[in-house]
């Protein structure tokens, strides 16, 4: 077999990027090489074992990818020769390339504590079958402990609480969700998450997980307490996903993402990587970050897809911004950027900004919640490096419009006279929006320094 | 009294106005002059009908402004002496200012059509008192014809139809909405109003309005058709209020706002105008618009603000975006920037770029609706012109996002690649994000050109 671009995964990266290029590209023949006939949506993970109540129902589909005229290949890459250009899967095939992109992807990361291997122990991988498998054993659990309180953290604790008796959530940190939020900000958010039944612990270390004939019966804190579990969830990270192009030459960095340029290519000819199995430099520092979204996957996968045989769209951002967001039934939660906390490890000298308010207007309406918004500026130049919202459903976009303003440079005065839009039944009222209010808050400050 | 900074007029525009300026100087006195001592929501209007039920749960709330030492006097102005730098008020004060804002805003336009006048024929006024006092009549009215399919003539049909035996909406030119959307996106909306039980009449030219007795009885079209109406509303758009512009020598431009220069300064000393009383300068003709949104007039009242005493905020924008919302049920509706018909009418040469699929991922979510994304790129330059979203209720924040690209001058290739966020109950897919796909729809079409 020959095709022009090749796509290794297909998941959040591989899909898009397979999509972009072919959309593009109309004249190329495009091939993504995944091992699942159905890939789950990474993100929905969570809702599966609550909401959804099935593994179904979280399938990605490819319709689209298939209706521009991407093929599928459901195989294992083996070996891919980087001189001859030729790819050997597990299933015996031979597939010549022009273009090849790595979206290998991540997986759960497992520190070695005493326990991690007794039965009841589960990570949340993104396999279907995996999956399939843990929904019921984790269903029937009677006390179920989760470590780390990312996203996948809390939203896993949120699920599983409306279907098991007793959720544990136990973060080392000082808050959940600390790599995208400040205390200050999310302690709302925390407080719904208890009210929903969920045992929150931040500031504690889990020195062992212990069992009893081979499974899992509890987990024991740095502090000597035991907490009983018949399940416990492993959510301390990913990571990616290389084996294979360490096997191939590529180089690998010092986060074990596969090294790209500015455009995702390797220093091989031909040869990209995207997504989570690839490194991401942050956007603030030009650091290597750690951080792996779906969106950023998808968005690096379209910056590589439309740069795959000439460079053609510029990239104008300097690196990955993390901008995340999430739900707990009623009460939202978005970030971009730095937190204050991250701020000041990177010392940053920086003035923060805030407005609180409704969501809709005049507050009275159904449906209505309250909104915070968080922003930091830095001192001198006032460019915003970061932003945090907790209120309704609509925080998932608003996130955007700050990680948009965070990628155009946008300042406090800039963003403090912009034009936007308002509705009572959508939005915060004409004059009480608040990233308005927050930047306005920021500028009246660095006025007075 | 003596002031340094007078507002007249204290909605939309007034106390963003007084507020923003009070807070960038602490050590200036600030007093807002207005008719009410209470004022309603202007865009919360049409809810007092139906889903709120009263007008007290609309009002406005001063307690922001108050807070951060806005004073405020009830009272009329009678005059103002530009020279002296002296208003006087019906009630009798006189009030010495350095700095003056007018932010008197509009009023309900009324043609002069026959049977205008009759008992039944109301307006969609701002006053507290009249809209509480035609609450009742309207509701008791059986048959409701609303004469213009603005927002505010479908909000206002889409509110009565839950209270009202029959309401008709009409509307002359070719689709509802016709100034924020093109007819293939506002269709479903259209639609689901027809769902709702409102009788929506498109193309449609009114000729009189008839009555018995003095009082309404119908609505009769050029066509010869009579519609029965107890009750008529006429929703054709607003002029501003410059009774007390002119009377104080300020300049009224073409379509009777007042006219400023690019900070909202008149050309008298120490004067503004901001809000729906001013002249508005479109951002992509530089032509002078009509449009008035109280979300541009807090935009505007910000710039002013800020640059009371001496110029320190920069406009980085070149005019006017109109940047709409609104919903009817769970389907709402967003717009910024030109339409297709506009991009016409003014002659540019252009692209759109679509996509569409779902506002929640997996879309086997609860409370997961359709959303489809519409964008105009100019085809030389390939810049952001026009977007409009039909969708959930994320509609209104997302097309803020758009909003934002259009005032930084973004280009199809740049939205192709923006990072943004994703998450599976508040947004689409990292792998189907609309704004993003309907921008690579747009650049891969300029790539065939």
């Amino acid at each position: 077999m020959k095709y022009d671009v090749v796509v290794i995964g297909g998941s959040a990266a591989g899909v898009p990027a397979a999509t972009t290029a072919k959309k593009m590209n109309k004249e190329k023949s495009v091939l993504v090489i995944r091992k699942e006939p159905e890939s789950l949506i990474p993100c929905g993970i969570p809702y599966v074992f609550g909401t959804l109540n099935n593994t179904e129902d979280d399938i990605n589909p490819t319709t689209n990818a298939k209706k521009v005229g991407v093929e599928f290949l459901i195989d294992e890459v083996s070996s891919v020769n980087t001189d001859s250009k030729l790819i050997s899967t597990i299933g015996g095939e031979t597939v010549e390339y022009d273009k090849l992109v790595f979206a290998t992807g991540s997986q759960p990361f497992v520190p070695p504590i005493p326990g991690f291997d007794l039965n009841g122990v589960y990570r949340i991988g993104k396999e279907f079958d995996y999956i399939d498998s843990i929904r019921e054993p984790l269903k029937k659990s009677k006390n179920v402990v989760i470590i780390g309180a990312g996203f996948i953290g809390v939203e896993m604790a949120d699920e599983l609480v409306k279907v098991v008796k007793d959720v544990t959530l136990i973060e080392a940190m000082d808050t959940i969700l600390p790599l995208a939020f400040d205390p200050d900000m999310i302690s709302p958010v925390q407080k719904e998450l208890v009210n929903h039944g969920v045992d929150v612990r931040i500031n504690v270390m889990v020195d062992k997980i212990i069992g009893e004939g081979g499974s899992v019966s509890g987990v024991v804190l740095k502090t000597g307490e035991e907490i009983k579990a018949d399940a416990v969830i492993m959510a301390i990270g990913y990571r990616p996903n290389t084996v294979l192009a360490k096997e191939s030459g590529l180089e690998i960095g010092q986060f074990g993402g596969i090294k790209t340029d500015e455009y995702l290519r390797t220093e091989v000819d031909g040869v990209f990587a995207v997504g989570d199995c690839a490194e991401h430099i942050d956007f603030f520092t030009r650091k290597v970050s750690r951080v792996m979204l779906a969106s950023t996957a998808a968005s690096e996968a379209r910056v590589a897809a439309l740069n795959l045989f000439k460079l053609r769209v510029i990239r104008q951002t300097k690196g990955s911004i993390a901008i995340f967001s999430s739900s707990i039934d009623t009460i939202s939660m978005g970030a971009a950027g730095l937190t204050e906390k991250f701020a000041k490890i990177e010392n940053f000298d920086y003035i923060v900004g805030e407005a609180g308010g409704m969501d809709h207007h005049p507050g009275k309406l159904p449906e209505t919640y309250k909104q915070r918004v968080k922003l930091l500026f830095t001192s001198g130049t006032c460019v915003l490096i970061g932003a945090q919202i907790i209120g309704g459903k609509s925080t998932g976009e608003m996130i955007n419009i700050l990680g948009l303003a965070i990628q155009k440079g946008m300042t406090a005065a800039e963003l403090s006279i912009i034009q936007y839009g308002t509705q009572p039944t959508l939005t915060a009222g004409p004059g009480a929006y608040p990233i308005v209010l927050a930047s306005v808050d920021a500028l009246s400050q660095m006025h007075q320094k």
